[in-house]
């Protein structure tokens, strides 16, 4: 079983890369809805919460993890990595290194919640073997929100976007890192203001790219992993919105059922 | 000691306006950052936090509670009583008073985050004796993050009142209830949309205004308050961008100290 977590619905644009890429495998989804959003609250508030999130897959079966969630991702995979004992995936990395690859003038453009940018992470992980790089970060709390209540083609949302991604386009990045795995609902949008020529990292793709990479190599677990096609969907808190906002991100209706954690 | 309890930051309007009528009292502050925002979650989730906030308070000396908070008002207002011990005041009915002295051509408009508004309560208390007075609610999610982004004066947020305020305009509302504890900070940009003509409630002017009269008729609870002038303010979770938001909802700089709550 794959387990992904994340502070609410936003990772469900992992899962449905994972129904694109690897079909058939049996998937659990934590999504702490109860508690959302991670991304303005402090890191250690974050690895409490992750820690427990994980714990409840690994209760469940999972045989790896998948943290979709860039906050808990920037603050709590190594810890997980340590404590967990299976395979714990992140959503930063794959995207640094997507990002690395991509980028021609060396000028990277990274947007995410308020916690993932104060971390610092995707500026240090971009550096750490490539100091010449320019890494430009825009915290955009408010997507998050605006994700949320899908509204995701209004022209509020774009002139939101539009004024988040302004310091970006003025240092005329030429790769950019979508940091929040609620961000590739608004792709078109970002795409449309930042500019064609610009390339998008989706950390969800990144990650999943990844992962399938992984099991192609790493055939036990990949055989511990259990391939039935069965989906369980959990949330913290189900109130009527989080079903409609989900069949947004994850581009099908799932059945979710309600736990409590922590 | 006058307990408050909010989900978040936005209770320190009524803090404020406790600061205002009733100088000298002791105060305690519980806001439930870690767990914020309540105006998305369930009834159910939110009346457990409730319980756990009230529960805060109570241990640490409060002797009465005010529930600085819409949507805990109108879920665990109630349950709080029974359960507490102590006089409990709430946001919802001194509003809801007010709107109905205020009103001339019986036309309320109300609002709020999602929960509020779906529990319904404001309409329910408004027509209860009142049947033929028209109350048009309506949902406005993006506001509590676009205050706690200190977004106040903001195109963007002046936007967005504007198409929420749209459908009460329309209605040619003659009074319009603030539904929820941050909006007060926003009052000037909402004034000038809804028009100058259009009574605003307050609900956290409200409130205040209510307990100074029950403390003025209770005395025995009144004195068991204590008048040392001494303040605490707690939060389940502290980041830099708290003390910030506070300072503006609040008018001063205070103290905050995390704790662990639930």
């Amino acid at each position: 079983m794959i387990g992904v977590f994340d502070s609410g619905v936003g990772g469900l644009t992992v899962v449905r890369e994972i129904f694109k890429k690897l079909p058939d495998y049996k998937i659990i989804y934590f999504g702490d809805t109860a508690r959302t959003p991670y991304g303005t609250k402090s890191k250690e508030t974050i690895i409490k919460y992750a820690r427990e999130d994980a714990k409840f897959l690994l209760d469940h079966g999972a045989k790896i993890i998948v943290i979709a969630c860039n906050t808990a991702s920037a603050v709590a995979a190594d810890i997980l990595r340590k404590e967990s004992g299976v395979p714990v995936f992140e959503v930063i990395m794959p995207a640094v290194r997507a990002a690395l690859s991509a980028t021609k003038k060396g000028k990277i453009g990274v947007i995410g919640t308020r916690a993932t940018v104060s971390s610092g992470v995707y500026e240090t992980m971009i550096k750490k073997d490539n100091q010449g790089i320019q890494v430009i970060s825009q915290p955009c709390p408010l997507l998050v929100p605006l994700v949320e209540e899908a509204w995701l083609n209004q022209p509020e949302t774009k002139k939101i976007v539009r004024k988040y991604l302004q310091p970006l386009k003025n240092q005329q990045i030429d790769t950019l890192i979508l940091g929040c795995t609620h961000y590739p609902v608004l792709k078109n949008i970002i795409k449309s203001r930042i500019g064609k020529k610009v390339v998008l990292v989706d950390s969800a793709e990144e990650v999943v790219r990844e992962l399938k990479e992984f099991l192609a190599k790493n055939s036990g677990v990949e055989k511990s992993l259990g391939k039935d096609g069965s989906h369980k969907f959990y949330v913290s808190d189900l109130t009527p919105q989080v079903p409609k906002i989900a069949e947004k991100l994850l581009g099908r209706v799932v059945k979710m059922e309600k736990v409590e954690v922590g």
